[in-house]
């Protein structure tokens, strides 16, 4: 048997009884985290031209545009959602093959789940088997697959969203089988859209394609029982390199979803270290801005390599920026979306003390590493991040990941109804996500 | 300026005067063999799983699904019709690059073309400009990007969908620039689906995705300008070699389309001169096949690689078996759709003539040539093809195109609807789209 055919038939055989105390709790989190950064990407151009396409093409009222009562079909529904948890760049990453995993992976669950009334368990059930198929099947071309230039949360997204599918299905595992071959055959994105809408419409594209993939192979679209290992199959055609056993290895014991991370920060993960240092220095001495001589980071090589942007012009360049994550962090005292809009990176005490901060590659730093140095008038600091905030070595707790939700949803929702579907979240093997979108949405 | 941004400016520039009559008239040929192939897929059950589907995620009503009045949004309309296009293995072929270019562009131009009401001239552009660019960009990585295991008909023909989908729109140089890239963190597909759904699928998906991309791109999605040519674009990614110069080179004087060969039997382009032969011995002698004594065949060493299948199964399997196809076409004077049904392939005279029939490879023969020998109780005879039907050097004259989509359509709609539609088609420019698939779907 095959690796197609045994992780069909690994992800038919799991139960929700087999999920550890701690994977059920992960994915709660994961839900969490997905619906904070989905609902503030609610008022985006990104959402709001997809939202009008998704409109003008019509479809059954089958599922919510999220934080909307606009009814779409289930594979809209997929499409839209999964490109909004993308729009911020805000979304979780597992770091070791920097796959976004809940984008595309938790749409295609939640709207599914919406449409056929699946219960929690079921819901929490798709959402894990979904993630850790996608994750397992990354690990096995990555890094050589992104490196060629690969989008993987898109390519590898397909198949979670597709998994997921299929467990709020109930499929056998030949229907699991072909699930996975139609996600294989539509598996697509490129790196080189980062920066632009395509990127965050490529999740949204994965979860509606995995969706339907799931539901074509219920109805009995045939597809190759071979779509992941065969020698012109997906592995072998989309990366230079592959270890095809990881995708099976110690299933159901070991779980790669609790390596998923939370980002404390919507900008790239490199740049995270730094934030925090000059948070940290913020809180320490709440420096006045004028007041400040110059900002020495000591990083990383990859901060530059990917964030080395001394004057960005829009929001979406801010986050290539390090100059303006220190500048912005520093004079604001936090690092949130509204750090990142056109006006915050145009605001002219922003741009005055970016024009103060310096960078210094250095190798014996590790990624998650930086340290900050601040000269002041009349006084001077620094800041040594060891593991940045959000990383595996220092996750964001609990309540960190609450207070990150909270301060993304209420103020769209108000307080109490972003309390309200933290709740729901926390408890939702007693709720289900038709009952959690419609509170998103206003409909209690 | 890069190839991307050279290739929406030749689109866009590009007008119905400036086609060469030539054209016009294979870009007709096009439309009518599309027609055929997809009309004749109705009852498919690929077809019949798709539409189902379709009709439960549900649609406004904008184009219509062919040879039926049930009218789907321009997405769903292009899914399927794209699908349905490619279900026979029936539909044209650009032999150079293997890519079967009508099933993914025409269905994107006709169902945005209906959903409009643009002409019948800006359809026809629509067309031959979509298809123009999906076999240069296909042409720019083939033969590597195909050898490596991908089917380039969805890789390259998501392109020729958005392109034509643009041509629709009237988009300017760089919204075609912003649907180029749009398409290309769309394109997938994998020849390990080759005898499976998932291959008729594709070309299915390539339209609709290359639709939509069209029409975010008209709302102002944003996407990389370079798509094609970055170093970490669709180029690199997707192919270990690439020449990007044949994309933009001699555009709008000299025209691929007009490579676009046409075939005469609904399987694979190999067997076709083995058939030509068949079919000739058929009508010069017209022998009682349990009279033959032996079938040898003398063909290019391909035909037996791709289709050596000695006892086939079903009708798809006897697409990929030379002896079927000399049995059945020496027994019914005909190679067509019919002649690769289960019932077909299983029938008893056939199944007992193939046995008698056996092939030798020879290094001298050209693809496009074979030999057949017959030997029966008192007489024997040869014929040598040397360019078979439908070949570049031989290919299918307008009447035999004609008789192909007779053959295909007048079964299902009659022949009075049927040559209704042929007049539509050769009279394109007069008449349109909308009045075409009307026609088709029996509505005058």
């Amino acid at each position: 048997m095959g690796v197609t055919q045994k992780l069909a038939g690994n992800c038919a055989d799991l139960t929700y009884n087999d999920l550890p105390d701690a994977v059920v709790h992960q994915t709660k989190r994961c839900i969490i985290d997905w619906l904070g950064v989905g609902l503030a990407a609610s008022q985006q151009e990104t959402t709001q031209i997809l939202r009008d396409h998704i409109l003008k093409m019509g479809g059954n009222p089958q599922a919510y545009i999220l934080g909307s009562d606009q009814y779409v079909s289930a594979e809209q529904a997929a499409l839209i959602n999964g490109t909004m948890s993308h729009v911020h760049d805000f979304d979780d990453t597992h770091l070791d093959t920097v796959i976004h995993p809940s984008s595309p992976v938790i749409p295609a669950a939640a709207a599914l789940s919406q449409w056929r009334g699946a219960s929690g368990e079921q819901s929490i059930l798709a959402v894990a088997t979904g993630i850790e198929a996608a994750l397992r099947i990354g690990m096995s071309v990555c890094p050589a697959h992104y490196d060629l230039g690969w989008h993987v949360t898109g390519t590898a997204g397909v198949f979670g969203a597709a998994v997921a599918g299929c467990k709020i299905e109930k499929h056998s595992p030949d229907k699991i089988a072909a699930a996975i071959g139609l996600a294989a055959t539509q598996s697509s994105g490129l790196r080189e859209f980062f920066g632009t809408m395509c990127k965050p419409y490529l999740p949204g594209h994965a979860a509606s394609g995995g969706l339907r993939a799931a539901l074509l192979a219920g109805m009995g679209f045939t597809s190759s029982d071979r779509a992941l290992e065969a020698p012109r199959g997906w592995a072998s055609v989309l990366s230079p390199e592959s270890r095809m056993d990881v995708i099976a290895k110690d299933w159901g014991t070991t779980f790669e979803l609790l390596r998923v991370a939370f980002k404390p920060y919507p900008s790239g993960v490199v740049t995270h270290p730094v934030i925090d240092a000059i948070l940290q220095i913020e809180e320490d001495l709440g420096p006045d801005p004028e007041d400040v001589t110059s900002i020495l980071l000591e990083v990383h090589p990859l901060v530059l390599e990917l964030t080395g942007k001394k004057s960005p012009g829009t929001g979406l360049e801010g986050k290539f920026s390090i100059y303006h994550c220190v500048a912005t962090g520093l004079i604001r005292g936090q690092v949130g979306v509204r750090e990142f809009t056109d006006e915050a990176v145009g605001d002219p005490q922003v741009v005055r003390l970016r024009e103060k901060v310096s960078a210094e590659i250095s190798n014996a730093l590790q990624p998650e590493e930086a340290i900050a140095h601040i000269h002041c008038s009349d006084t001077s600091h620094t800041v040594h991040i060891r593991h940045a905030r959000g990383s595996v070595n220092n996750p964001l707790s609990d309540s960190e990941l609450e207070d990150k939700f909270l301060g993304l949803v209420a103020p769209e929702l108000g307080k109490r109804r972003a309390g309200r579907l933290l709740e729901l979240v926390w408890d939702l093997e007693n709720h289900d996500f038709a009952e959690l979108l419609g509170a998103a949405a206003g409909i209690d």
